[in-house]
């Protein structure tokens, strides 16, 4: 069968994930700094739950939105003031299904454009790639330590930008936007008449933060989509239950295009996460993030790296000065066993620069900055 | 907030689910024949048994395609000669994000054709219209009792036709096609130039059949892509656990764009279905189905209706010889607090009829029929 298949092109087009290939490539004893999960274990008091509660009701379709009562409860959690009820919240496949849907629903390719703040996880401009929508972005800088600037998102908002997609605390700079930038933002999109632009403010790094000021979109802005998941607050990533916040006029159009895509998410994991709300675990492993960073943050000082303190998320993000953070990337696994995310695959100003993630213990975080340290002595300029 | 709101023109267009919407007119004593899923319970040894190792194990992310036990367990079980290795299988969230993703990365929107054979559920033609990926559509004949007609089938395939899409056992008509028309149509597929032309086989009722010629495109065809998951066969329609099977030619762009839409299939769910194949628990309900559609005919045919005798699913037509089937099921609900799925949504050639599930207890059904007779008397012509 070596014929000649069709494709949609598009599908085609598009890259897989750059960092589910060099994840593929860890071996039993690697170093692995490259995951973007908690190795922290769930909860398992919470399957119990629901496995009674399956035992009790059996395991049948949830509406599409998702179950009333979980979607009261995040409503009433986040209570983000223009989106504070129940049908301001769509329950989705972990919050990669709730971007999805909400970029598809609310950009038309023939004429909307969306802007993303980088670096970023690829995810938004791959979606962007795959439906067709023209993407714009503003790549924030490295001299800055790559600190959200208002000024720079504002002044890079075309007069086809419909949405601008955001991510804080930041995969992958650790960065927060503070409350002031997010209303400086929301007050120039506030004052543009026509239709609203919309801001996704993917929100799933909310519990791992280590700073005061962490702003919200949804505190201010009532066209803002807020995606979330319970993936990194409570180590479960493979559950995929996630969630996406927004205005209630566009709600019962995101809600048909998740029913399309997936019917609707798994009752199983909606009464996990019913669990969660109802006993206050949404914060639960706060701490050992806490203490996790302030560790890898004396680590990659003792290394004498070229770094940016993490606000949020569990990610430290290092400048090995490499003029091919892939190839540095794929070096670093061959000669030394660790595996990091270079990168470019964020933005072009990450470029030389590399994502380190802190969920390993800190013995292996302390041995893999050692042979990052090595490696990067060789490639840095003179 | 009355502002006019943004939203990709694609999705407006597109209606939501009628099948939902009637559903949710259901009140606390309604009789439900409208259910697309199963009343029956499942089996909650394989919840705690996925319990037991996520204690073990955590929840973490799988691999895109999903786990490797179970694609293997999947490729295994059905045997498709093309298809019968783990790289044919991927994991998704249920059938329904099967169909969508597999419709999406195989169809070219600005030149291929997809062909319906209809009656058919409406998620294929929505998905379809949400994609602009231009419809055909062969529309099997209540003078045929709606059976799979291989030389119309055939007859219909266009020079643009590059997915024909099938749902045997047939949801709504609970026909099944057997095997010699498969190999009809295989064979006639087979001999064409150019591309081949995929075959979205979904097998969903598999396990609900009542006949002994089960017709399967995966047999015979090495072009199909056979949809299928534990919703039906296993009452675990809130799981959201299903699977594609398909060429090893196009799994990649399948698998990566799964990986854009979701990341990948639940790991809980993905151990409970590891669990069923292991434990062969896949047909472990097929004995009830089989002895209440046996009942379910003879209380239709003492209710003296037209209708189709299934061979596989759980569902039985009735033709009620409306004028407007959606009135019907409308009335239906307001005189009679019965629920039913209009004919007119899933083909022109099935307005007049009704689809019944037969899920429910058989003293509901039976008084559920008899409310239906009553309200047809006064809508049958003369």
């Amino acid at each position: 069968m070596t014929r000649r298949v069709s494709i949609n092109p598009r599908v085609s087009a598009v890259g897989g994930s750059t960092i589910r290939a060099l994840h593929a490539r860890r071996g039993q004893r690697s170093i692995d700094l490259g995951m973007g999960e908690p190795t922290l274990r769930p909860d398992v008091a919470h399957f119990e739950a629901a496995s009674r509660w399956v035992a009790q009701h059996g395991c049948r379709y949830s509406s599409n939105a998702g179950e009333p009562e979980l979607r009261a409860a995040i409503a009433e959690h986040y209570a983000y003031p223009a989106l504070n009820r129940a049908e301001n919240v769509c329950i989705t496949t972990g919050s990669q299904e709730a971007v999805y849907v909400a970029m598809k629903t609310l950009l038309d390719p023939a004429h909307d454009e969306v802007l993303l703040v980088e670096p970023a996880f690829p995810v938004y401009g791959k979606i962007a790639e795959i439906e067709g929508i023209p993407v714009r972005r503003v790549v924030l800088e490295p001299e800055d330590d790559f600190a959200f600037d208002a000024e720079r998102i504002i002044a890079s908002i075309g007069p086809k930008t419909r949405m601008l997609v955001l991510c804080s605390p930041c995969n992958p700079t650790g960065r927060i936007i503070g409350t002031e930038s997010v209303r400086r933002i929301a007050g120039d999109l506030g004052r543009r008449s026509g239709p609203p632009v919309y801001v996704l403010h993917d929100e799933i790094y909310r519990e791992q933060r280590y700073v005061d000021d962490l702003g919200a979109f949804g505190n201010v802005y009532p066209w803002t989509i807020a995606v979330n998941s319970l993936s990194k607050s409570n180590a479960l990533t493979g559950l995929r239950l996630g969630w996406a916040i927004g205005p209630a006029e566009v709600m019962p159009a995101i809600v048909k295009m998740h029913g399309w895509t997936t019917s609707c998410a798994s009752t199983f994991a909606q009464r996990v996460a019913i669990e969660i709300f109802r006993t206050g675990a949404l914060p639960a492993q706060r701490e050992w993030y806490a203490a996790q960073r302030e560790a890898v943050v004396e680590l990659a000082r003792e290394a004498r790296f070229d770094f940016v303190v993490p606000e949020g998320a569990f990610y430290l993000c290092l400048n090995v000065h490499a003029a091919d953070s892939l190839a540095f990337c794929h070096d670093l696994i061959d000669e030394h066993d660790v595996i990091a995310v270079p990168g470019s695959v964020f933005a072009a100003s990450m470029e030389g620069w590399i994502r380190t993630s802190f969920v390993s213990p800190l013995d292996q975080i302390s041995e893999g900055y050692r042979r990052i340290a090595s490696l990067a002595a060789l490639v840095a300029p003179a």
